[in-house]
C-alpha cells in the first residue's frame, strides 16, 4: 500500500509540476509578443503555439526515444521510446513513464521556443515550424541524452545540470545565436555606421506577465526536476530558486540605474530571469547564499550580454542569446565554484569544474553547430526569410493574414478614417510644398 | 495513518485541479474578449466574472442537489445536497465532500461560460445573468446527472464521458447555438445577399492566450476527474490530453494553411481547444495513438464546423459551437471508436457505440432544448437583446457605462483631440465637396 | 516511512501553494497595471516586481527572524533566523523549514504590494522600494508576529486570523491609507471646489484578468495556510474560499446596478477580491452560509468604502484601502460574529469578538503608524513624490524612459506622423482663429 500510495502522490507531483512548466510556453509567448512590434507579434505566438503542438507530436514520435531510449549492455543494446513504446524498466523511474514523458517534453519544447524570440520579427513561418521540429526531435534529444540519460557520456562523468542550464537554456540559447547570424538582423535595426536603432518593445506589461508566468512556472521547472515528492531536497530546490530570482531582479535594476540613471524595465525582467537561468543547474547543490551570488552575477552578466550581443550585430529582439546561452553557460559553471560539495570556493578542487567545463562546451557547441547548419541549409533551399515588403508589413498580416489588433471599437474607427482622409491631404501639403 | 493520508493526498490533489479548472475561466475571459471587438470586450469578461460568482452560488445552493442529491433504494428516495446539506456516503467518495462539490461547482460554471462567448456583442446583461443562474441550476445538473451520478441512467448504462465531451461540452455547445439562433446575429456580419462580414478579433494576442490558460486548465480539468490521486490511469490521462491537444493545434493549422494559403491564428487556436475538447471523453480509455487522431480530426472538424455553423448564419464570435458542440459530439462518439476497450475499431463491436450515441442525443437535446427555451421565454418577457444603438456604441459603454480602454495617455489624448477637430473638418470638407 | 512519505506531501503540498501564492503578485501586477492610466503602467509593474525581488532578499536576511526567529523560555531566549540560518524545532513545523520560509517570504511580500497600487501614478520609484524594504523587513514581521508566531502576544490570546485578513490585507490596506495620506492625490484628481474626477481604468480587460489570477493564487493563499495536507480543515477552507467570493462579486454587482443603473466593472471585480479578503480570517472556522454572508456583506461595504475613501480625498487609484484595509477590518471582526465555535451569532458570547477587535486595533495601528512614519522621514529628506512635469508626462518615461506601449506598428506610426502634423496645423488654426 505505501508503495502505492508513493507513486500516487509523485504522479500527482510530476503531473501539477508539468502544467507548471508548459504554461511556461504561456510565459514565453506573452514576453516575446510584448517585446517586439506589434505588427509581429501575433506571429511569434503563433511560433510558440506551434512549438507545444508540433513539439509533443515530434518528442513523442523520436525525441524521447534519442534522448533516452537506448539502453542494454554489451552486445545487448536496445533502443526503445518510439512513440512511447517499449520497456522503460532501465531508466529505474518511481512514476508512470507517461507523466516522465509529458515532463521531458516540456522540456524539449523550451528548447524550441527559446529561439523563437530571437529569431522574430523577420523568419518565415513554415521553415520555423521545421525547425521547431527538429529541435525537438534532435537537437535536444542529443545533449539531453549525454547530460541525463543513464548512458549519457556527461551523466556517468558526474556532469551537474540538475534542471537545465545547459540542456535546456545554453543549449537554446547559443541555438539561437547561431539562428539570428544566419537569418541577419531585422531591417533598420543596426545603420550603416554601425549604430544600433532601438526598436521599443509594443507592450511592455505583456512582457511583465510573461516574465512572472515563467517565474511561476519554474516553481515546476526546478523543484519538478526532483521527479520525486520525497526527495528531500524539494524546499531547498525551491528556495534556491527563488532567492536567484529575485538577487538578479535586483542587480540587473541597480546596475541600469547606476549605468543609465533610470531602472530600465526589460532589463529588470530579463534579470530576474537571467537568475532563474543561472541556478537551475546548481539549485539543489549550492546554498541559499550561493544562490543568491549566483543570481546576483547573473543579473549583472545579463545587461551586459544583451549589450554585446548588440554589438555584435546579432540582432536578438528579446535577449534569448544573453538570458538563456549567456547567463544558462555562466550557471553550468557556477556549479563548479558554488557547489558546497565540490565546488572550488568550498574546497572541492578543479574537477567538478572541469567537469562543467567540459560539458558545458560539447553541448553549446552542438547546439550552436546543429542550429547553424539546419539554418543554412533551410536557408539554401526553402528560405528562412521573409522578403523586404513582409517584414515591412509585419508577419501577422504577411504569414497570417490578420493584424494581432484589429481597431474595430468605434472610436479606432473614426481615426483609420481619419488616417485615410489625411494621408491624402498630408500628400497634397507635400506636392504643393 | 495510511488511510488519513490518502484523504490528505486526495484532497491536495483535488484543491489544486480545481483551482486549475477554476482558472479556465480567466483563459475563457481572454480568448472570448480578444476575439470579439473592443467595445464590448469588457462586458464578455464581465460575462465570464458572473458565471463563477452567480453560478457557485447557485451550484452551492440548488445545482448539485439536483445532479448528485438523488439516492436511496425502493420507497425509500431521499433528496440531499441542497446547499450542501445532508449525507453523501452513498457517492462513495475517497475526498471530503467540500472538494469534491467545488471540482464539480468548477465545471457547472464552465457550461455556462461557453454560452457567453456565442452571444457576445449583442445580449443584455441582465438576462445573461439569470440565463448563467439556470444553466448551472438545472441545465447542467440535469444532463449531468444522467451521465455521471451513481442513479443517472446513462451512467448505469456504461456510458463513457470521463471528463465531460457531452456533459460540460456538447451540453454548452449546443446550448450555444439554441441561444444565438433565438438572438439573432449581430448587426453587420451577414449582408442582405446572403454573404458574411469577418468581424476580425481586436486583440489577438489576448485570445491566444487565453487559449494556453484553458490548456493549463485542463491538466486539472482531466487529469483531476479522476478524483483520486492513486488512480492508475492519472498518468496516462495528461498523456492522452496533451497529445490529442497539440495535434489538433498541428493539423488546424495546416489545414488553414492548405486551404487558405496561410496559417490562420483563430484556426491554430481553436484547433488546440478542439483536440482538448474531443479528448475529453475518452481521455482515459483510448490509447495515446487514439488519442493523437482524435485530436487531429477535431482541429479539421472544427475549421469546416466554424465555416459550416456561419454558413447557417448562426453567429458565433468564438466559435463554440463549433469547438465545444461539434467536437464535443465527436469526442463522445469517438469513445465509441477509438476505446482499447470496446471501440469498434478496437473489435468492440456496436455497443458501446451505441450508449455514446444514445447519451450525445439526450444530452445534446436536453442542452438545446432547454436554453432554446429559456431563450425564447427571456425574449418574450424581459428582453435579451440590446437595442440598436448600444450594439453600436458598444456594450461596455451601454451596460456597464466603461470603455475597456480609455485613451487617457497623453498621446491618445492627443489623437482624441484631433479626431473631434478632424471630424468638423470633415464635415465642413463634405459639406463644400 | 509513513512519517517521510507525510514530510513528501506536505513539502509538495507548499511548494504549489507558494507557487499560487506566488502568482498573485502577477494578478496584483496586472490589476494595479489596468487600473491607472497607461503612461504609469509600466513604472507599477516594476514596484510589484522588485517587491517580489527585494522583498525576496529582505524577508529572507531579516524579516524572517523578527517575524518568527524569537524563542526560548526564561532566561534563554534566542534569536534565529536571519538568513535563514539557526534552530528552527521550537516552530513545531512538518515540512522542512525552506518551504515553510517562501510559503511566508510570498505573503510579506503581498504586505507591500498593496501599498503599490494606492501610491501609483505619483510615487517616486527609488523611494518605493525602499519603502517595499521596510515593510517586508519591519512593518509586517513585527504584526506578523504578533499574530502568527508562536510567542507572539495574540496568538496566545486566542487571536484568529487563519490566514491573514489582518497580518496581511489589513495592516497593508492601512499602510496604503497612511501612504496616501502623506503622498497626497494625483493632480487634477480632485477639484479646488472639493469635487472628484474620475480618472478611468486605461486597461480594463487587464485588471479583470488580475482579479482572476489573485482568485487562483487564493487557492494558495487560504488552503495552504493550513501547512499540513492532513488537515481536516482543507477541503472546507476552499470552499469558504470560493463561496465568500462569489458572493462578494455578486453582491458588488448587484448594488452597483442597483444604485447607478449599471454593473460597474471595477466594482464587481473588487467585490470579489473583498470576498476573498474578508473570509481570509475566519475561512477555517465559519460555515458555507457564514461564508456567504461574510462575502456578501464585504462586496456592499467595497462598494461604500470606495466611495468614503474617495469623499476624504484620500486618492487610492486602485481601491487598495477598500479592499484590504476595510475589508480585512470587517473579515477579522467578522470571525467574532460567524465562528461557529466562540461567535457571538453562534452563541458563543462577546470574548472571542473583543479579541478580534483587539487584534485588528493593535496591528492595523501598527501598520498605520510605521508606514506613516517611514513615509514622513523620505519625505522630508530623499522625496517622496515625482514632480508635477514628470506626474504629467508619466512615470513610465519619468522614471523608466520607455512607455508601456510603443506605437511601433506601421498604422500607430502613421497616427504618430498625423499627429505632429496636425497638432501643427491646429496652431495655425488657433493662430488665425
Amino acid at each position: 500500500m505505501n508503495g502505492q500510495i508513493v507513486i500516487g502522490l509523485n504522479t500527482v507531483w510530476m503531473v501539477i509540476a508539468t502544467a507548471l512548466v508548459f504554461f511556461m510556453e504561456a510565459g514565453f509567448a506573452a514576453l516575446e509578443a510584448g517585446f517586439i512590434h506589434s505588427k509581429n507579434s501575433m506571429n511569434v505566438i503563433m511560433k510558440v503555439l506551434m512549438d507545444c503542438c508540433v513539439g509533443l507530436i515530434g518528442y513523442f514520435a523520436f525525441g524521447f526515444a534519442i534522448m533516452y531510449g537506448i539502453h542494454g549492455q554489451g552486445g545487448h543494446i536496445q533502443w526503445d521510446g518510439f512513440f512511447l513504446k517499449g520497456n522503460f524498466t532501465f531508466l529505474g523511474l518511481s512514476i508512470p513513464v507517461e507523466i516522465f514523458w509529458l515532463f521531458q517534453a516540456a522540456f524539449a519544447v523550451a528548447v524550441a521556443t527559446i529561439v523563437s524570440g530571437a529569431v522574430a520579427e523577420r523568419m518565415k513561418f513554415g521553415p520555423y515550424i521545421l525547425y521547431s521540429f527538429l529541435a525537438t526531435v534532435i537537437i535536444y534529444p542529443v545533449s539531453g541524452h549525454w547530460a541525463w540519460a543513464p548512458t549519457g557520456f556527461l551523466h556517468q562523468l558526474g556532469f551537474v545540470d540538475f534542471a537545465g542550464s545547459t540542456v535546456v537554456h545554453a543549449v537554446g540559447g547559443w541555438s539561437a545565436l547561431a539562428a539570428i547570424l544566419v537569418l541577419g538582423p531585422r531591417r533598420g535595426k543596426y545603420n550603416a555606421d554601425g549604430s544600433v536603432n532601438v526598436m521599443p518593445a509594443h507592450n511592455l506589461p505583456l512582457a511583465a506577465l510573461g516574465a512572472f508566468m515563467l517565474w511561476f512556472g519554474w516553481f515546476g521547472f526546478n523543484p519538478g526536476s526532483t521527479l520525486n515528492a520525497l526527495d528531500g531536497s524539494l524546499a531547498h530546490v525551491a528556495l534556491t530558486t527563488n532567492l536567484a530570482a529575485a538577487a538578479g531582479g535586483v542587480l540587473a535594476t541597480l546596475y541600469t540605474m547606476r549605468r543609465y540613471g533610470k531602472a530600465d524595465p526589460s532589463m529588470a525582467i530579463n534579470g530576474a530571469l537571467a537568475g532563474l537561468v543561472a541556478i537551475t543547474a546548481g539549485t539543489q547543490v549550492v546554498s541559499a547564499l550561493g544562490a543568491i551570488v549566483i543570481g546576483a552575477i547573473a543579473g549583472v552578466i545579463v545587461v551586459e550580454g544583451v549589450g554585446l550581443i548588440d554589438r555584435l550585430h546579432a540582432d536578438d529582439p528579446v535577449g534569448a542569446v544573453a538570458v538563456h546561452g549567456i547567463c544558462g553557460s555562466f550557471g553550468t559553471i557556477a556549479v563548479g565554484l558554488f557547489a558546497t560539495n565540490g565546488g572550488l570556493l568550498y574546497g572541492g578542487g578543479l574537477h567538478l569544474l572541469g567537469v562543467q567545463a567540459l560539458g558545458l562546451i560539447v553541448c553549446s557547441v552542438w547546439g550552436f553547430a546543429s542550429t547553424y547548419v539546419v539554418f543554412l541549409l533551410m536557408k539554401k533551399t526553402v528560405g528562412i526569410r521573409v522578403n523586404r515588403d513582409e517584414e515591412d508589413e509585419g508577419l501577422d498580416i504577411a504569414e497570417h493574414g490578420v493584424p494581432a489588433y484589429a481597431s474595430n471599437s468605434e472610436i479606432p474607427a473614426q481615426i483609420a478614417d481619419m488616417s485615410e482622409y489625411f494621408a491624402k491631404q498630408m500628400k497634397e501639403a507635400n506636392v504643393q510644398a
